[in-house]
């Protein structure tokens, strides 16, 4: 597996991507510069859902890890690097065991519960959000900069280490360069890329967007 | 794992249980006579419904075996015995790859297109039906015992050795006797069991109904 780089972060989701094949999104996707991919499907039957997510497994050809949201079945049926999970998925420590050391699991942080509280063995990054208001989610706050800010502190001071630490929800070009410069290691991102026609040049610009940041 | 035994299978559904505990709805069910329990949810985030099937798994004290519907990482996570897969489920190779040679797979069939054309290998039993009209589930059409019958011997005789074929949806008693005089292994059930205000009474007089057909 490729190195985790949350800088640029794509999330596939069947109902966000403009009625197209996922498997090419996600090839256009990396094309343009995308670090991570994930599969976020939340209607599909379970055999359709893996059916995308093999495809998509296939697509990307191992140049950079790819995720399934929840479903850690779907993450083992199709070879998948790892899951990211929600405060209502599979605990950690369960999916953890079903998937093994080398697996890479995240987690999705939205309050300063969850902050606190997240179980910190064995998380290899976090996504905070909602950042932005967003048409993708149901979000029932946006905390903009500032809360990212301030959950993004308070989940790297419980880490030993160095940690990955992601933003999500209604990122445009100027949010994600707000967020870069504030300490994000990087943002994900649905709409912004899979729901335009262009979805490698709508990475490319979101790649320099954050390469200039994380330079100044 | 206690043997599998389909002649009274009864399955556990939190929206068919009148608001009781799924976990005391088990064990009511296995003192009332049930051979086999299983876990069907199709709406509860996956937190909650791990957490609900470790409460049933609990409760069972490994009296029965315990499957899930759909979900194999609810399953692995669990403990489970094993998983009930449909059509839009997992594929069979799939799911057994994940459980292991050792766990139970069962699957339903609705159709003669389902009864030609199911995997062969691995299978543990399948539980045809709508035989009758039912609430618990959207079926397009009900079989009948003709349908049933027909269904059987189809998937019967692809097998090679004796192997258990269950019924499913809208089973009363007088079904339940037809259905085990006309070569059922057993009947599923979830409203005639567990939407009635005495579990444990309403499978014992299946208990009793299926012993009086099995010896008839």
């Amino acid at each position: 597996m490729s190195k985790l780089d949350l800088s640029l972060y794509g999330i596939l989701d069947p109902k966000r991507c403009l009625g197209r094949a996922l498997d090419e999104l996600a090839d256009a996707a990396i094309s343009g510069g995308c670090t991570l991919l994930q599969l976020r499907d939340k209607e599909s039957s379970t055999r359709e859902m893996l059916a995308c997510a093999k495809s998509i497994k296939t697509a990307i050809r191992g140049r950079v890890p790819f995720l399934i949201n929840d479903r850690v079945d779907v993450a083992l049926a199709c070879g998948a690097d790892g899951v990211h999970i929600g405060q209502d998925d599979m605990p950690m420590a369960a999916a953890r065991q079903l998937l093994g050391a080398d697996a890479t699991i995240g987690l999705s942080i939205k309050t300063r519960q969850d902050a606190m509280q997240f179980p910190r063995e064995g998380l290899d990054y976090v996504c905070i959000g909602g950042v932005f208001e967003t048409q993708s989610k149901d979000n029932p706050v946006s905390i903009g900069i500032d809360g990212w800010t301030e959950l993004a502190a308070l989940c790297r001071g419980r880490m030993s280490t160095p940690f990955p630490v992601g933003a999500i929800a209604g990122i445009d070009h100027k949010g994600a360069s707000d967020l870069i410069r504030a300490g994000a290691d990087g943002v994900a991102l649905i709409s912004a890329i899979f729901m335009q026609a262009d979805v490698k040049a709508s990475a490319m610009k979101f790649k320099k967007v954050i390469q200039e940041a994380q330079s100044s």
